[in-house]
């Protein structure tokens, strides 16, 4: 029996009573920790709450199937931070379940994709989500940009999801066969406003104005004690400090009258 | 203290350990029971499992903020279905206890806005949102057919939420007074997949083909012990029995190459 549980944006508490169970009963619990990360606590506070072993599952052991080895005879969970389809690797394991014979199951949990609801703009009000990297020397996409322009042209609000690099391996060493892991690095509003305006200074498309002037909400640790959100012109976001990871952005479309008071509790106050 | 906690989706264990936590610390708990409802769970089970009284709260206690009437002195949970920001009136409450200097609190859950990628189809490949009514003899509301048209033109998947009808009053009973409620009603696939069909066949605008082939997915009672899910074309979701509500309904666009595998597994058998 193969179980994804997904364990929520916060905390260790922010599992459900059905995951919590699903844990308890595990055989292997395992942490599935590169695609996303849990804002307060890691894996041994979580084994700690949960009173049993977790070990945390690198990108190798999720993409390989590894994580599935003993699922046949056992139960073995897998937790996953957010929830559980946030991920195209989550579905090919239920996909590799199905072809080994395992039994597998899911428990939902939130994912920022519906919590960025919190920040006061309107669920079905948002469009198609778009996903930034960082770029290096020499990839710098921008694919996403037709699709916030299109977002916008439609009025319509667009979740910006910021890039995460988890035991990465530097190209000199991956060159060089060294698994030297680089620092996790977590992109900032900061760096995704100015990533989002310097594509539009070349596109010219109009996607968001060039003057940073258009209406966006900054969120970060979205769930947690320390959620933090500002919402404002995307220049003034700029100079905001939001702290810890994670972030996430949402440039909005029209603003409607329904949620227009949601979201100025989140204004910056004039200067 | 006002707090608005996400219940999830299948039954009373999916409310997760911090959401329990805040129950457990309440002097009074409400159920918002009109927006949606829990699969496998009423009111009453709530209470045994919690350990604490559960009041239902109706239309008129929300959106009149009744709700929040002890909430300065007192620890007010009103639990939602799903998570807590799929309705625009949860966001009014917010912004209601901030004009009331009274502090509020939010823990998010699932809801079928992101708990849909367990039809195989990505959540990163959705557009807008998309809302059908059931349509009475004098208003038959079809504005979601352009967003529909827009989605499908640019290749992505469009989740479509079904009508709950609760506590509704008839237009006759409304006119002599009588507070008399109709039988609760949940659109079914079925129905929505008539209604989409016949709005076609006179915008003949080719949101959807209007002979029923287009891909699509019903998904029924999600995360829930009973989920039912199945997958093919329009016209053959039509013959499937996907049992009691709730019901949602996926139109995709374009299947991509890393979602067919998983979205395979609930094809229908070819006759």
């Amino acid at each position: 029996m193969f179980t994804l549980v997904g364990v929520g944006l916060g905390d260790a508490s922010d599992i459900t009573m059905k995951g919590m169970r699903a844990v308890k009963e595990a055989d292997v619990v395992f942490l599935e920790a590169y695609t996303s990360f849990l804002i307060s606590s890691n894996a041994e506070e979580l084994a700690g709450i949960y009173g049993k072993a977790v070990v945390v599952a690198d990108r190798e052991m999720v993409e390989s199937g590894a994580v599935l080895d003993d699922a046949k005879e056992k139960n073995v969970v897998l937790l996953v931070v957010g929830d559980v389809f946030g991920a195209t690797t989550h579905s090919d394991l239920i996909v590799r379940c199905r072809e080994q014979g395992i039994e597998s199951a899911v428990v939902h949990n939130a994912s920022i994709i519906n919590a960025v609801g919190c920040c006061g703009l309107q669920l079905y009000r948002f469009g198609q989500v778009i996903s930034l990297c960082f770029w290096t020397e020499t990839w710098r996409p921008d694919s996403w940009y037709e699709r916030l322009r299109s977002n916008r042209a439609a009025g319509i609000h667009t979740l910006v999801l910021l890039d995460i690099k988890v035991k990465e391996v530097s190209d000199e060493n991956l060159a060089r066969g060294r698994k030297i892991y680089e620092p996790p690095r977590y992109m900032t509003i900061r760096q995704a406003v100015e990533q989002i305006l310097e594509v539009e200074s070349y596109k010219q498309g109009g996607a968001v104005a060039a003057d940073g002037s258009t209406f966006a909400v900054g969120v970060a640790r979205v769930g947690s004690a320390t959620q933090h959100i500002v919402a404002g012109s995307m220049k003034s976001l700029l100079s905001v400090d939001f702290g810890t990871p994670l972030h996430s952005l949402v440039i909005a479309g029209d603003v409607h009258e329904c949620e227009q008071e949601h979201v100025d509790l989140f204004r910056l106050a004039p200067q």
